[in-house]
C-alpha cells in the first residue's frame, strides 16, 4: 500500500451519487446510472470480462491482462521495486530500461504477487454473529478469529487467496476470492527518464508527458506462462474528448465516510506529523544520494516513493484545511439530525458519533507510539522489517490460526513468506543512514525518557547502533532467512543475529500498542461505523459505494480537460512532440538517449498522456482505462493536483485521472524500443504465443 | 530574528490583563498591577536601571550588562554563530568551548551588534499625518519615506541606532533610540555538549539541564572595553519558589492580536509549508553531517538553528489546531459585536476585518513566490545572501534615503555593512548542497514552468548550477566584498562574479513580489490594524501590551513548576547532580570532559535550571531573570513545550520560561572552567577591571 500514487473523488455522505464519482464494487456496479448518463449500460458479460481481465498487485497497485499468455500491463512506478531489485552497480535497469528479447530473458521479480478476483461472497451475517454484543478486546479477538477461519476455509491451496473485506466502515463484510500468482517476470520497463519524465515537480500535475508503463508476465507453478481466458484488447485509436471510459483497479483507501471527529484528527494531528516526517526523510535521502552515483542508484526507488507519498499527505492536508471541511460539517449535521429524528435509527446509531469521537481520543493518546513502534516508522530499514517478520512468524505460526496477527494467518502469510525467501540486494550503507535517523526520530517523538526507547537505544548514538545492527546482521542473505524461517521458534530463540535480537527486544512493546489500538480504536470504530452504515443504508440505500479498501473497483467517467479556478483551460491531452520541447537534458527533464535517437521516426501528433473524470485514488496506479467496447485506451498512472483531496471528496469539475494513451504505448514499443514481438502479442497478432 | 528560541504568552484580544501575561514596553510598565499582585511596584529608578542594564543583540537575541566594564551575559545559543565563525577544522570552539585567559585573548565576533535602549519617543502623529488617506503603494511609499526620515534625523552618528517600531499592528508608532556597539568580543563559551545538553529532544522541554550561557565584552571605538553606568549584580542565592521575578529582553514577535483571517491563513497555509520545508532542510543537513567530522562541524550551527525553528513551527501549528482557536473565534465575535454596536467605533473599524481578510487573500496568492524569491528561501546560501546584499546596496544607496528598501537606509545599513566587511569562513561544500536543494525546492513550489524559475535555472541541474555558482564566486573573500561595496553601482555592473550575476538576474522578480506584498498586504493590514487598535483602545484602554516586535520589553512572573494535563507534577528546578545521571556519553547527552573531571568538586545540590511564569517568546533568549532587588537570579534560554503556542496566547497554568540558575553559572565558572578573574568581575570583586 506504500506505492499508492493516485488520488480520489467524492460523494459527500448524505448526497446521492451524481457526476462521475464513485469506486464501485463489481457486484454493485451502477449499470443503470451509467446508461442514463452515457447511453451505455455495461451488462454482466461486460463486467465479468473486465473483472477477470483486471489484476491486483498485492503490494499496492493495479494492472490488467493484455494477452492470453499472461502478459500484464501496469505502471513503471508499480514495478520500480522489482526494477531496482534486479539492478546492480554494474547494470542499472532503472536508468537504462529493460526489454526481454525473448521469454527466456524475462526476469523474475523477487516480491510481486498478482491477484485475479474470481468470486465475491457476503459474510456479513457470519461476522455479525461472531462479534455480536462484544466490545473492545473481545470484539477485536472475535473479529480476528472469525476472519481467519473464513479465509482459511476459502483458501484451498497456495494458488488461492481469500480476503475478508470490511466495507462501509464495518457495515458490510465480503469475502474476496482471488487466484494468487507469485511468479511474475519483468518483460518490459522503459528508462526512468521517460517513465517518470518531469519527476517530482510534475507528479500530480497535468499537462504531463510520462510513459509510466511496464509489462510483466505471470507464470504458473509449472514454470510456464499462464493462459488466461480474459484479457483486454488494445484499441486501434486514442479515446476522443467526452468518450465514456472506465477504470478497473484497486483504490487503496478513502476517508469519505469518516466522521468529523476522525477527519479533524487527521487534519490537526496525523497529517502535519506525516508531512514533517516524510519531508525530513526526503531530505535524508536527497543528501544521501548526493554522495555519489552508486548511492544515488540505491536510494532512487525509495526516494521516489517517499516524494510521492509526501505530495499526497501535503495535498490531503490542504484539502482538509479548505472549503471541503465545511461541506463535511453541513453533511454530518444533516445526517445526525435525520438519525435523531427517527426513533429506530436513533436507537441504532444515535450514540455512534460520540462513540467514534471517544475512539479518536484513544487513538490520539497512542498515535505516536503506534506509528513508531507498531507501524515500524521508528525502524526505517528493510533488514529490520525482515527481522521482525521472522521473529513474528516464529511466534505467530506456533499459535492456532484464529489467534494470530492477521498477516500471519495461513491465508495471509504467503505474501510475507514470498519476500522472506526471495533474493534481492539490500544497500547496507543506506540502511545505516535511514535506521540511524529513524531511531533518533523515534526518540524525539516518544521522549528520551520513554522506557521502551531507553531499552532499545541504551546509551548508544542512534547511528552507531544502526551501524552495529546493519553491519552485524546476516539477514541480507536469503539462505540465512530461509533457515531461520524453517527453524521456527527454536531457531529464533537461538539466533545471535544482532538484528533479530533487536527486533525481539522491541517486539513486546510494539505488540502491546497494536493490541491497545485494536481494542480501543479499531473495535469501537468498526462497531459504531457499522451502526452509521445501517443508518445510511436506511436513509439512502446502497447506491453510494463504500470507501475504497484496496480491492477491485470500477469507476466510470469521460475523457475531458478542465478549467482551473484561475480561468486557465487545461486541454485533455498532450502530444508526443511536446515531450521533446520540455526536455532540458537534466533530471527530471532528461529524456533517455533511446528517445532522442528515435525522435525522427516518431509521430509527434500521437497523444502522450490524457485526462478523464474517473474517480480514482492511490492503488489505482496501473488500472486499465477501458472504452465501452471493453478495449484498452489508456493506462492510469496519476491524478491531477485537485484529485489529491479525493481521499475526502470528489469535485467533478476539477478532479482528474491521468493516463498514458494506448497509442503512445504502441508507438514507444514499436519505434523506440523495437519490441516487435511484444507489439504483435499486444495487438493480437501474436505468432510467438502460438509457437510455445 | 532567525535565532528566536523562546516562546510566548497570552492576552486574548478582549480580555483585560490577568495572570502574569504580557510583554510590556518600558514606557508602559504595569507597576501598579504588579504591586497589587506581588506587593512590589517597580519605580522609575528601578525600571531605568533594568532598561539600561539590558541589551539587544541585533540579529535576534537579548542580554544584559553584568559588569561595569561592558561584560554582557547572554545564551550560548545566541553566540553560536560567532563561536562557529571563530572555529576552524583545527580548532573547534563549539566542541571544546572558549575561555579568554585575559582581555587580550578576547576574540572579536564578526557580526554581533549590541544595542542599548536609551530613549523612546512617540512618532504616531507624524506617521499618521504622512500616511493619512493613502492606500496600497502610496501608503507603503509614504510609510517607508517618513520612517526613513525620522530614523535619519535621530541617528546622529554610527554609534546611534534609531528604529521606528510599529506597535499594535500599526496602531501606534514609537521611535526607539539605541546606543549601537559593533565591536563585541567573545569572553566565555562553554562546550556545546553542556550548553545544549539534551539537544533537540530536550529543546522546549523541562526538566532541563543545560548551561546555555556565554559572555562577551563590548568594546568602544577606542578599542577599549566600554564603561557602563548600569549593570546587573549577581544574586548570592537561587530564587525560591513563588519569588517575584522579571525578564527584560526583546521578544521577537507574537500574533496575539491578529484577526481570524490572519490566524487561519497561518494555520492552514503558512505553517504546514514551513514545517515541511524546515523538516526537509533538517534532513539535508543531518545527512550532510554524516559524511564526516568536518562536515558535521560546518553544518552544526545551521542544523541546531533549523531544528529549533522547526520545533517552533510545529508547536505553533499544534497550538492553532487546538482549543485556542475556538477562544479566538469567541473573542473576535465579541469584539466585532461591540464595534458594530457603537456607531463611532463602527465608522472607524467596522470594515477592518473584511479589509484584512482581503489582504490575506492577496497574501495567499503571492506567499510562495515571496517566500522563495524575496525572503530568499529559494537561495539557501550565505554566498548568495552576500551577493544580493552587495547588489542591492549598490542600487539602493544610489537613491535618496527616503526611497530605499528599509534595510538599506542610512540608519539601518550599518547592520548589513558589518557582515559584508567582516571576515568569517564559509563552507563551500555545504553551500553547494543547501543552494542546490533550495533551488530545486523553489522550482517545485513555483513550478518548472514559471518564467522566473526558467530564467534562473535554465536547463541546468540545480546542484550543478549551485556548484558552478559557489565554486566560481570569490565573495567568500572579505577583500572582494569590501572592494565591491566601495565600488558601488559601477563595480557591480562590471563584476563577472557568477554569484553577483545570479543575484542580479533574480533581483527584479524578487523586488517585484516584495513591492506587491508591501502595497497589497502590508499596507492594508497596517491601515486596518490601526483601526482595530483604535477600537481596542476605546474599549479597553492601553493596559493590554502590544504584540512583541523585537524591541525591549519587561515581563513579570514568579518562580513556579506546573502540573501537566496528565496530572504529572513538574518541579520548578533541576539539580546539578541530575545532569550527570542523565549523561549517556553520546550526543546529545554527552557531557564534556571538563564536567566529568570537575564532578567531584561540584555541589550537586546547586540548582541547574529553573522555570518561571514569565511571558516570553523567541528573541527573549539571553534575557536576564531579575529579582525585585534588581539582581540577576537567572538567564532565560527557552520555554517549555506549552509555551510554543505563546505566539497566539498565554496559559498561566502551563506556559513556562526556562532559565539557567545564577548559582549554576557561578559554580561552573569557578569550578569547571576555573575562570577566577571572570568570577571576580561578575561577583563585584573585580580587581582586574581596576588594573586596566
Amino acid at each position: 500500500m506504500k506505492k499508492l500514487l493516485l488520488v480520489a473523488a467524492l460523494v459527500l455522505p448524505s448526497m446521492a451519487a451524481h457526476a462521475d464519482e464513485g469506486m464501485y464494487t463489481f457486484n454493485n456496479a451502477p449499470a443503470k446510472a451509467i446508461g442514463e448518463k452515457y447511453g451505455f449500460s455495461p451488462d454482466k458479460a461486460w463486467l465479468d470480462h473486465v473483472q477477470l481481465s483486471s489484476v491486483r498487485l498485492a503490494r499496492g497497485c493495479s494492472g490488467s491482462f493484455v494477452s492470453k499468455d499472461g502478459l500484464v500491463l501496469t505502471n513503471h512506478h508499480c514495478m520500480r521495486g522489482c526494477v531496482e531489485q534486479l539492478s546492480t552497480a554494474q547494470e542499472n535497469l532503472m536508468a537504462k530500461g529493460f526489454t526481454a528479447k525473448d521469454p527466456a530473458a524475462e526476469r523474475k521479480c523477487p516480491d510481486v504477487e498478482v491477484n485475479q478476483l474470481v468470486e465475491i461472497t457476503s459474510v456479513t451475517d457470519r461476522i455479525t454473529k461472531a462479534t455480536d454484543g462484544k466490545t473492545g478486546k473481545d470484539f477485536a479477538d472475535a473479529l480476528r478469529g472469525v476472519q481467519a477461519a473464513i479465509q482459511k476455509e476459502c483458501s484451498t491451496g497456495a494458488d488461492i487467496r481469500c480476503d475478508v473485506v470490511s466495507l462501509y466502515q464495518g457495515g458490510q463484510y465480503d469475502l474476496y476470492k482471488y487466484r494468487r500468482y507469485q511468479d511474475a517476470r519483468l518483460v518490459f520497463a522503459p528508462e526512468l527518464g521517460v517513465a517518470k519524465f518531469g519527476g517530482d515537480p510534475d507528479n500530480f500535475n497535468f499537462p504531463r508527458y510520462g510513459l509510466d508503463m511496464a509489462l510483466l508476465r505471470v507464470y504458473g507453478a509449472d514454470g510456464k506462462p499462464i493462459k488466461v481466458d480474459h484479457h483486454l484488447s488494445w484499441a486501434k485509436a486514442s479515446a476522443a474528448e467526452n468518450d465514456l471510459v472506465f477504470t478497473s483497479g484497486n483504490p487503496g483507501g478513502t476517508d469519505r465516510q469518516l466522521t468529523l471527529a476522525q477527519l479533524s484528527f487527521r487534519r490537526d494531528y496525523v497529517l502535519p506529523r506525516l508531512v514533517a516526517q516524510f519531508s525530513e526523510r526526503r531530505g535524508i535521502l536527497v543528501a544521501f544520494s548526493r554522495r555519489g552515483p552508486e548511492q544515488q542508484r540505491v536510494a532512487e526507488e525509495k526516494l521516489l516513493r517517499i516524494e510521492n507519498t509526501l505530495k499526497v499527505y501535503k495535498g490531503r492536508l490542504d484539502a482538509l484545511a479548505g472549503a471541503l471541511y465545511a461541506q463535511k460539517q453541513t453533511a454530518e449535521a444533516d445526517f445526525r439530525a435525520k438519525v435523531d429524528a427517527d426513533p429506530k435509527l436513533k436507537s441504532v446509531a444515535g450514540d455512534a458519533w460520540d462513540g467514534i469521537a471517544k475512539a479518536v481520543q484513544a487513538e490520539r493518546a497512542l498515535h505516536d507510539r503506534r506509528y513508531m513502534l507498531d507501524l515500524g516508522n521508528g525502524f526505517d530499514s528493510d533488514l529490520f522489517t525482515l527481522a521482525r517478520q521472522l521473529v513474528r512468524a516464529a511466534d505467530e505460526r506456533a499459535k492456532p490460526n484464529e489467534q494470530r496477527l492477521k498477516e500471519y494467518t495461513d491465508a495471509a502469510f504467503p505474501q510475507i513468506e514470498q519476500r522472506l525467501v526471495s533474493s534481492f540486494p539490500i544497500a547496507k550503507d543506506l540502511e545505516v543512514e535511514t535506521l540511524g535517523w529513524s531511531l533518533a526520530t523515534m526518540r524525539a517523538w516518544l521522549s528520551p525518557d520513554d522506557a521502551t526507547v531507553k531499552e532499545a537505544l541504551g546509551k548508544d548514538d542512534t547511528f552507531d547502533l544502526a551501524k552495529r545492527l546493519v553491519t552485524g546482521t546476516k539477514l541480507n542473505d536469503v539462505q540465512v532467512r530461509k533457515t531461520l524461517l524453517a527453524g521456527g521458534k527454536a531457531a529464533i530463540e537461538a539466533s545471535k543475529d544482532p538484528m533479530i535480537l533487536f527486533a525481539k527486544q522491541v517486539d513486546a512493546a510494539s505488540r502491546a500498542v497494536r493490541a491497545t489500538y485494536e481494542a480501543d480504536v479499531d473495535a469501537p470504530e468498526k462497531k459504531f461505523g457499522a451502526a452509521l452504515a445501517q443508518a445510511r443504508f436506511a436513509l439512502e440505500g446502497s447506491a453510494v459505494p463504500p470507501d475504497a479498501t484496496f480491492s477491485p473497483r470500477l469507476s466510470y467517467g469521460k475523457v475531458a480537460g478542465w478549467t482551473e479556478p484561475s480561468g486557465k483551460q487545461v486541454p485533455y491531452f498532450t502530444l508526443t512532440s511536446a515531450v521533446f520541447e520540455r526536455a532540458t537534458g537534466n533530471v527530471p527533464f532528461r529524456l533517455p538517449q533511446s528517445w532522442l535517437d528515435a525522435k525522427p521516426a516518431l509521430d509527434g501528433t500521437v497523444h502522450m498522456d490524457f485526462v478523464t473524470t474517473n474517480d480514482i485514488v492511490g492503488g489505482n496506479s496501473g488500472s486499465p482505462i477501458i472504452n465501452q467496447k471493453g478495449e484498452l485506451v489508456g493506462l492510469a498512472f496519476d491524478g491531477n493536483a485537485h484529485s489529491i483531496g479525493g481521499s475526502y471528496g470528489y469535485d467533478g469539475a476539477l478532479n482528474r485521472c491521468i493516463g498514458v494513451d494506448v497509442m503512445a504505448m504502441k508507438q514507444a514499443l514499436a519505434k523506440v524500443y523495437k519490441a516487435d514481438a511484444l507489439v504483435r502479442e499486444l495487438t493480437g497478432n501474436d505468432t510467438r504465443a502460438e509457437a510455445r
